[in-house]
């Protein structure tokens, strides 16, 4: 349970309010009866939005969950005996509870190694020559993060290189964009996407500073056939679309988005720079991941600030679009006295 | 895609807008960093509000979607080679897209009989003397649920005659809750369910007039156990929790919630009192039934009012939080001018 | 348990031990060292046999179980959202305790009535005219079963004129041959199967007279991909591959499964005509399904020989290769008796 | 597919023929009708012997797949949500397609190390003290392999102690017996099990000589409520069960399962003796595993000596009941020959 004026604004980036764009938009799109399960007016506007942002011709879904989101997608590449190519520490591989495995029926992830999250090209090239056979559970997708789980944010070149031997093969792609806001305020192409090779890709909002939602982009459209039924099937297809679909709305149609990413991406590169702890990760994009004993964050606690221990040993200190200077500052001030 | 000019008010409780002391909640709880999936103060206090509304001591969540949390009770109380007991017509049993079998890994239902979504008591015994064996999904679970899909409302009486012979058989019991509040508002008495032998109740706050939120109360603590990772690993275990949270908050604080419901019961009696056409089901909640052919019901949906014709034939017209009474004497006249 | 003196004879045609024919070329393939999960000379001539007695080009897999073939032929064809159009008392809708929901992960099979075990055409064509929506499992493939539970046989033509529809909507087709050469034996043209657009065909061996073993037949190449990870998750993938694949060469190197169907089919005849009591459906195959009261079949019983009441209300007995005419005239005597 | 002149003999223990106890077995049980699904004398013997050789009072399965056999134990002791202790080189680990995540709707396995195959037990306390929460697939139940997949083999007391801390915890445990008899033979106490705490034990007839078949032994009989409809929905539980009970008799009622495994556990002893390739694991059960480079492995096959290569990167010769000291002297010969 949370405690009495602890601070946990860099925490993670889904602690943080939603910004007033898009709960503005969702006031406004909480007027009168409209049909239900994403037949109207505001799902479908946020859709067009949607697809502008990114410059495709592309079905797009609104959905409650991150975590759902993925794992439907992998689903949706992958049979049960099959298995995803991700990266070692990716979400999906350690953070969701066995998520695709569960939507998936048991469909395998083949856990690859990677510097600062971004999938190793060796190693994946070694995964995709390994022999097959019915022992094991024989890759069919490759899952990649942009910005990575460590903060660093990859070109669409990189993106393209890593898609083009698992796309030789025939497999499937799936981009995990929970904080795909991030990556492009630091530089990643959006409109590059359509041609990399994606045929799903995740539009994280819930981090990104909306109320919880994600948008499914489907590229591939033998893939978006009855999706709708996949969906309200996994309790995905919300009956209320439209308060999933208006925080898009809101954070995309005056350029909201990009804008807030860039704030949070500023306050991590700021926080870099007032830390006196090592940073062990790029800082490209909102979080900053640093070197620190156990002591040295258990003082770190005590004086109130929460911060998470990561998979790699580095502690984490992540920004929103509702991050402050002022906290970073203070941040930065607690961190020296307990350095 | 929805139409220009058409009316959508009566095509299900879920077309309407939030309402506006679930929206304020929501507004008052976007305050601040808080921790994230649940471990939040917003979070708490709704779940003591839930507690108090039906004065239990119980666990509860809040999630995403009534699918999803139907289905994952089912999940918690039957394994794949067992089924749950439900009635022919429930949600859960035709309009959930075989969720049940999803997240229960093909958890069969036993579809059973009643009158206006009142499971049937004889088809109830019959159902639990039928002999077992290894070639059958034998039960393991009965589900009801108040008000039931044809508006009708169970007594906690009515209730507790048909939960009585399941728990003598040690199977576990589920109850959806989607329109609870309109049971409550019709005379049900909610402080009765925690002796009725309830294991699992999922209180449904989208069709009640909330944002997209539903209460998972979990009375059974062996079920509660590890309960999280069962909603995390599902996509129902939501990052930024003070959203689903809040709106029971805003609906339950001052009483809104049963207030609302009435007000849609009460629609309900109003419209059947207006229409020509004879009502197939006692208006006991906020729904009406009518005996309506299909060229009428074509001229009605010419006229711009929506309404679906159900799985026993009749055409159903929901009201909501959100009916006027100005609107239900439009459809009144409309339905009058098309008889 | 077993009763000591009851005679099981009739009771189902699993109750026989297996042909002679079968349990020799177990014992022939019993020698020497081979390669395991059925790489081995054994697995190789028996495909060669049931590819000439189809005469099919198709990849042939020997499996230990009927119910997991047929539910892993269901789950290649239909995803977890759709469903499989199947007679309301198939085996695998009523029979096998919700394998293919389990193996298909949670997939629908809409259950449509038919004469003696025979898919009605006029219910199957309302069933693929159904509007679909996401909030149902639309139907993705059919299955059919020949000859039928009830005894039943179909035509080549009347399994075609069912099946075209169903391909004419892109559907997959399974039949399950759990007594295909009852079908043959009876008339069913087994060459004819390869025009009629069957993806996957499971023959069954046990009944037929094997130890446990059947055939799955894969017409469909795009399905065969990968197809031995698919055996070998669902624990279908025996090591000792010859052990199943041995029986069919014994089956079929002679001719002795057509024979000893044939013996089966005319020992149903046999019996048929010494019963007093009326037959309620075709006797075609190896099966004879009776009225009968039940202090009628407690007599029968109580004289020691076994029968099921059917899902239809008649009383089934079924006729094996081992079936006798002396037996079929003993438990004629005994119907006369009880009669 | 197997080359003309090859020898498989060492290839697995899953290459050689059935053993003759065994196939008398089989054929001595195929007279006669008997009941389907398990309820037959055969099947009640076959119980009766695996019970004695226990020395327990436990209930008895017989059913066609290890790989089967095991996932369902894993499925019966852990929900989706959870995961399982293993052995990083378990064969349900590495080797069965992900059939665990299958038949357990993505419960996860947690691969722990320690020296050939056993479990470390500083690891696996490590394991259990890891700090719980929903966001990860926390452990239900502890998987043990006796004898190992590196040959060696766990007394009891060793067992005992990596199951005393997973009981402590509450957790079910599985033992997998694949080469229970090769442990046994080895001096593993077979009557000390009952003592240990195990849930679910599988007794493997297959690598010892047997046709197709595996025993399920369910310690707990909480568990074992419904196992029949388990099996059943799962594909195993054969119709024609005395197919899978005969063979433990043959081997059981005379001693010939130790025997023979004795003799596969000293042919092992006497390939070690004669190889010029180090030993790389202790040579207790009936396999040696070698050191061996890559250059002389393809000599070894091109020599017509079949042997994989495993996964910690040794050479494995399996011997069994089947193999003869004139073929290890020639394999002998040939390893000498192209070291």
């Amino acid at each position: 349970m949370a405690r009495v004026n602890a601070r946990y604004d860099f925490m993670s980036d889904n602690t943080a309010p939603a910004a007033p764009e898009a709960m503005q938009a969702v006031l406004d799109a909480n007027r009168g009866f409209v049909p239900s399960y994403g037949d109207d007016p505001v799902t479908a506007r946020a859709g067009d939005l949607v697809r502008g942002w990114l410059d495709v011709d592309a079905d797009v879904r609104f959905v409650a969950s991150g975590t759902a989101a993925n794992a439907l997608c992998l689903a949706a590449l992958c049979r049960p005996f099959e298995s995803v190519l991700a990266h070692a520490h990716a979400h999906l591989t350690v953070d969701e509870t066995g998520a695709p495995g569960f939507f998936g029926h048991g469909l395998g992830i083949v856990a690859l190694p990677g510097a600062s999250g971004r999938l190793d090209g060796q190693a994946l090239a070694e995964a995709l020559a390994r022999p097959q056979n019915g022992h094991v559970q024989s890759p069919a997708a490759l899952s990649l993060t942009n910005a990575t789980e460590y903060g660093a944010v990859y070109s669409a070149e990189a993106i393209g290189a890593l898609i083009a031997p698992a796309k030789a093969k025939g497999y499937g792609v799936h981009l995990d964009g929970a904080r795909l806001a991030n990556a492009a305020a630091a530089g990643f192409d959006l409109k590059a996407i359509k041609g990399l090779g994606v045929d799903l890709l995740v539009v994280g909002g819930t981090k990104a500073g909306m109320p919880p939602s994600e948008a499914v982009v489907i590229f591939d459209r033998a893939i978006a056939r009855r999706f709708d039924a996949r969906l309200k099937q996994a309790g995905q297809l919300p009956s209320k679309g439209r308060f999933y679909a208006a925080p898009f709305i809101g954070m995309l149609q005056d350029g909201a988005l990009l804008r807030h990413a860039a704030h949070a991406n500023a306050m991590a590169k700021k926080l870099a720079a007032l830390t006196p702890f090592p940073a062990r990760h790029p800082v490209e994009a909102n979080g900053l991941f640093v070197e620190m004993d156990e002591p040295t964050l258990k003082r770190l606690h005590d004086s109130g600030w929460f911060a998470y221990r990561f998979l790699d040993g580095t502690v984490r200190f992540m920004c929103s679009w509702a991050t402050t200077a002022e906290s970073v500052e203070a941040l930065g001030e607690a961190l020296k006295s307990i350095a």
